[in-house]
């Protein structure tokens, strides 16, 4: 369709034409990512106002061709949300509360609720809602649950596609599956939420979910902890979890240099341990029980800990101010890592027991191709995801930096693989990892991905392009209708691929 | 395929011999659920014994367009395991744990393995494996796995899906998807194991499987409690689940019918409490914190739910041995039942918080439909999941009650969805709910799930006829080849679906 003025006004006409966004100075926030490194291009942004709505617009982008590309709060890092082409569907005016269950410790949100405020209605109803992360302000649940985001309480309570029960989900021809369900079990046939969380609008657009609560935790205790090696941190790990069992609610880890930075940059941060050591971890542990006290807990979790050598040093937060100074100085490392030039990012997990070679043979190999490089890794230990960053050396020049995006993904991916690891932990695949996925992917697996896109979306209309590579079927046989699937005529040749992979070289995987 | 003689010479020729099973004293065990009542038919029994075993026979049958049906300790209760034709290929030598790492809290196993023996290996590595249900000493973790096994530790740990980190599974085709991954975050494209977990060996066989270890609880207290209400048994649960957070590790519900049968069948069962009350539940809480004492948390939470008016009146098991028998009341329930004649047995769930609407409505309307008829509700109470079984009047003709089978399932059945319910909340559909799914179930799920099936075994050649009726495509421009899809041909005609609901009325939802 090279032409869209006729879908657009159908749409208008249904949508109201205040729904129905043209004017470049409308459509540009759609049009990059949080940081504005790589930029697609698009018809229109529409904005439904309800699931009716979204269906409306689906069945008439599908009859028409046009792909379409769902947005949430578009804080994505991997290009998942970036149009190619088609139309941008933002989910921003779903934003609406449709129950809370506290007896059944469920919540019923539309995909356009900002995570904070489904943090806040669960509060309000007395429970917890406990996913997490830095852009929760802005990025919305629907977003949330079509990447399967991951964020610092996956410990406690895992990603994002644990927190659901049931799911509202517009499919590819404009249909509406109402999988509403607030159960805790049914066995009813195949579980098809599954198969639309974490498949960035590829498969399906998620409208409303019934997310579970949890009891909100009555006190919680922080504490930042110095430690000899990434094998100390390890063993202190094993330790807190098999004695404190699901209190243990964080386990963050971060290296010498990550902290220096932070220290160097974030205004107001406070050297948190007297000594320098090898390794640092932020340790939480929360609970929901009126008669104990975490801080008492983690008192005596870590006198244990220090009498058997497990750790060098520990401060425990005196005050909630103090534990939120602990945090910040965790949460405030992607912004840090910009004043000291350029990044290349990698967000990677691998079986906790391999952890510590894994930061072992990562270190050594990419200081090892680049003299000055710096290592900052950090992330999510206890879950076994390291943000695997690495900075320029000083005085370097940022494009040559750059330039080396490709080796460094190289080298870090496949040591991933050699650990068995997953070289895309929490951030998604979108259009960034995309051919790093076909590169790692086993082949087996990748066919079961395509022919599942194949099932579920035959006309490729939603967010083509994205986590799949649609130019590469090794089975067409299997594969239904494929010469829709590789209809990438739809997708305008400009801002492809390419270009958007080696524009958002520096911009990969900074959410934490 | 009438003479499969080719098809058994090319398996036993890889197999050996003595693992293509013919006669038909070796072929009973495998014809029939544990009660015997319903009998499926087969060419052969085979047994590989390792995963390139089962991808040969898959292969093979699949190029003969035979039926593969899989079993693994042939312990379910809806005939999801009873072949109607075929060849029935037993998991059972697949029986080999792979790997234990307790640091990564993973266990490796071979989906033969019996659930006992993975919850002993757990155990032997210091860790434990959270899935229990009363088959646990035959069932085999594939089974479970493919079924998405409950049990009585969904509370705490959730479904036999949630536990699973990597899968392994043979294709419709004989290929192999190697999923045997141990991390706890992957976003590396669509989540494929979900799709196989569940699905009851209709899209894949599950050959291996990375299960997620928990530190092992250190101590554990069991209460049996008397309730004024079911609603009464739903405030006691929000307040336990309120204050012992993660602690709280059972929650299980009993009718006064159900005990008193306990009491009067089982040997040495003993009262648990001195009064009679409407309604009884037993509570576990259990913790990992060599700190702490589960006695002394339940004693007080029992004190405060009592001071609240919350409980009737509590028994707290002074000894292991008195707690094991308190669980043996709960647990014995299923097996005394026989004692009082037939029975119409449901597993459902419903939103915990309509849980009490749910046993007051369905109650009230099965014994409005047959004078006499005893109501034994009992179950998972914590997950929303009841098994409302009905005991036959006293003295009426076993037959002649049984013959109602169809007009209860539709009261309880249309009550359940009329809450948002599940007609199949843990034992699945296989075959016995087949047409309940169809006729419950959502028909743009139904739709969904059927396109599933065509993209994942478009031969029709995995476990056919069940979980989906193949009969009854909805929206067949949406399935591949839909030809093969209702290539019912390969099913021999005796002994089928019909035949099979009917005769096993009494057996169904027995497994707690």
């Amino acid at each position: 369709m090279t032409d869209p003025s006729r879908l657009l006004a159908h749409l208008a006409a249904h949508l109201g034409a205040a729904h129905v966004l043209t004017d470049p100075v409308d459509l540009a926030p759609h049009l990059t990512e949080t940081r504005g490194l790589r930029r697609g291009h698009t018809h229109a942004v529409v904005r439904p106002a309800d699931t009716e709505g979204v269906a409306f617009v689906v069945r008439a982008c599908a009859e028409a061709g046009v792909p379409v590309v769902a947005q949430g709060g578009n804080t994505g890092h991997v290009g998942g949300g970036l149009p190619q082409g088609g139309i941008v569907l933002s989910l921003a005016r779903l934003n609406r509360l449709r129950a809370v269950d506290p007896v059944n410790a469920s919540i019923t949100v539309e995909a356009g609720m900002v995570l904070a405020d489904v943090q806040a209605a669960a509060s309000e109803a007395g429970m917890l809602f406990p996913l997490s992360l830095a852009s929760e302000g802005s990025c919305r649940i629907g977003g949330n649950l079509s990447t399967n985001a991951g964020g610092t309480a996956v410990l406690a309570y895992g990603n994002a596609r644990d927190l659901v029960l049931g799911l509202e989900v517009v499919l590819a021809d404009g249909r509406v599956w109402n999988g509403l369900k607030g159960l805790r079990k049914d066995n009813a046939g195949y579980d098809l939420k599954h198969l639309f969380l974490g498949s960035e609008g590829t498969l399906g657009l998620i409208t409303a979910a019934v997310l579970k609560l949890y009891p909100r935790p009555v006190s919680r205790a922080v504490a930042f902890v110095g430690l000899a090696s990434a094998e100390a941190a390890l063993a202190l790990f094993r330790t807190l979890r098999a004695e404190a069992g699901p209190a243990l609610t964080a386990f963050e880890y971060i290296v010498p240099f990550g902290l220096e930075i932070v220290l160097r940059h974030r205004a107001g941060a406070r050297r948190p341990l007297a000594g320098a050591h090898a390794a640092y971890a932020l340790v939480e542990v929360s609970t929901t029980r009126s008669d104990e006290e975490a801080g008492t807990l983690m008192e005596g979790l870590l006198a244990r800990a220090q009498a058997a050598g497990l750790l060098a040093d520990a401060a425990l937060a005196a005050s909630e101010a103090q534990a939120n100074a602990f945090w910040d100085l965790r949460e405030s490392l992607s912004e840090v890592q910009k004043a000291e030039g350029a990044s290349i990012k990698h967000d990677v997990s691998v079986p906790l027991s391999r952890l510590p070679a894994f930061l072992a043979e990562a270190t050594r190999a990419c200081e090892a191709a680049m003299p000055g490089l710096r290592v900052c890794a950090f992330g999510h230990f206890g879950d076994g995801n390291i943000h695997f960053n690495l900075s320029q050396p000083v005085g370097m020049d940022r494009a040559a930096f750059l330039a080396a995006w490709e080796r460094f993904n190289r080298i870090v991916h496949d040591i991933v693989a050699g650990l068995d690891g997953s070289i895309a932990a929490e951030h998604g695949v979108g259009l960034l990892k995309r051919d790093e996925l076909a590169r790692y992917a086993d082949p087996v697996a990748l066919d079961l991905m395509r022919s599942l896109k194949a099932a579920l979306d035959p006309g490729n209309i939603l967010n083509p392009g994205k986590v799949l590579n649609p130019g590469k079927v090794l089975n067409p046989g299997k594969v239904l209708n494929p010469g829709k699937v590789l209809n990438s005529g739809k997708v305008l040749p400009d801002g492809g691929a390419g270009a958007a992979a080696s524009c958002g070289v520096s911009e990969a995987s900074t959410k934490i």
